[in-house]
């Protein structure tokens, strides 16, 4: 086997296990997603659905959290795997924010459960034509701009 | 009658109405807001639901939405009427999204399809301790510092 | 002019003039939207951002929302105009959004502000593969399995 | 020192430290929130801002994502550690996400970076009558409706 498929595998496995702690009473659809590091680490997440539909979190979003929290600004790699018969595909949404971390070339397999139907995807097929929002200025100096960026609180 | 309960009567009614336009086609569960601004005029909308659960806009933000479109920037009253035997409650993103543009004394009217339940809850007692983002400077300013603040695009 | 440059042209001056109306203060970055429905009507909206920056509802969304609580199911054409030089091209929030009434041929015009730089790009090129919840029963009948969906709510 | 006090500043300063690895480029304001699993077990992350700013993952969702990935089901203590001088206070959606895992009586621990002004209030105080959805039918029987729930997708 090679080293690719090695990866490719094991991140598919890790998706796959995440979709099992998926939080999913509402729709019953249970998903999980795994990220590559660019430094070789994997993280993974399932959906964390609400009462309020519009506060769900998709596994692919779950995932890139704890990439994220762990200090990762760039991913190389990602795995969806999905409850049903049928290989899922990942939102909108979560096509945005994986590009905000990773690049066209992306490859994002997915696979339903136990890994069947494995398929592959570039992110840049996906999202064709994303959406950045840059300003003039680097986002240090914007943040810097913000003199004095706080939450403040008004009692009730 | 006076004033104050036909204003609020046909906010309720508002709402009431807009549910009926509500996109729920996974909760099943429909509900209707309708927000009075400062100057008078009553905006509604309904709930509008996504396949990807995280997409959806509860009916208080989609009436948000109508208010703000046509230029409202104050709220003074709010109204939700839902499906099911109990009264609704707003959920907490649509609280802080209310608090945007209302304050803490703002009455939040809420009752059961047909106004049934009708009931009264004040913003501040809702939402306590909200949240707020402030910088330094206006957000006239602010906007002002993205020098070039634009959507770019990466072909795919 | 012909009757469809007419209508692209209507729909990008609501779209324009809506910009106007966007609640934008943490970005400056103001966007305009405007839906074409089935039946010929337009419907328009802003941005609306929130302190909480994930509470943000981009202008594409909010005049979907817009559509939806008139009753409208099915949208034909989606025009987008924004702020700064570059002409916008839709998040894949709003894509997916789009993709829940429209289907991959309908036309996605995008714009800078005056309607400079006006392309075109259908929705299947912008989100291809969509992401669709499918369960095995008809959405009124897994609305009528609920049978008693209602918010409910736990004193303080 | 007690116990409590020790878990609670063990808490804070996971929370501190999550702050460091936040993804705020948008904002320039970094949020680490962390969660106490009921079973002893500690969870952290940051916020996760996105270019199209609704898809923002505010701090304490994405400590609530990496706790429900490794299985907790029941958060009993919170911890938000915010940039700035002034202690944060958490946004009404994250009130929302948390009030699906904690109780009324969950203390949420706010500070400012390297843990000043250290405060606590109950989770019920911050939401009160929270937001349920409520069918008449467990989670699990619901789920098991959904004979087939799947991601499908159509080309482009």
């Amino acid at each position: 086997m090679s080293r690719l498929s090695s990866v490719r595998d094991a991140l598919v496995r890790a998706a796959d296990a995440a979709r099992l702690a998926a939080h999913a009473p509402y729709s019953g659809y249970r998903v999980g997603a795994a990220v590559l590091a660019s430094d070789g680490r994997m993280f993974s997440g399932g959906n964390v659905e609400n009462a309020s539909f519009g506060l769900t979190i998709c596994a692919e979003r779950s995932a890139v959290c704890a990439a994220v929290g762990a200090g990762v600004r760039r991913i190389s790699a990602v795995a969806v795997v999905a409850d049903g018969p049928a290989p899922p595909t990942p939102c909108g949404a979560c096509r945005q924010v994986l590009a905000e971390f990773a690049g066209p070339a992306t490859p994002v397999w997915t696979a339903s459960a136990g890994g069947r139907g494995l398929r592959c995807r570039r992110l840049g097929r996906l999202l064709p034509f994303v959406f950045r929002f840059i300003s003039a200025s680097p986002p240090a100096a914007a943040a810097s701009r913000h003199v004095c960026p706080r939450r403040t609180q008004s009692g009730s």
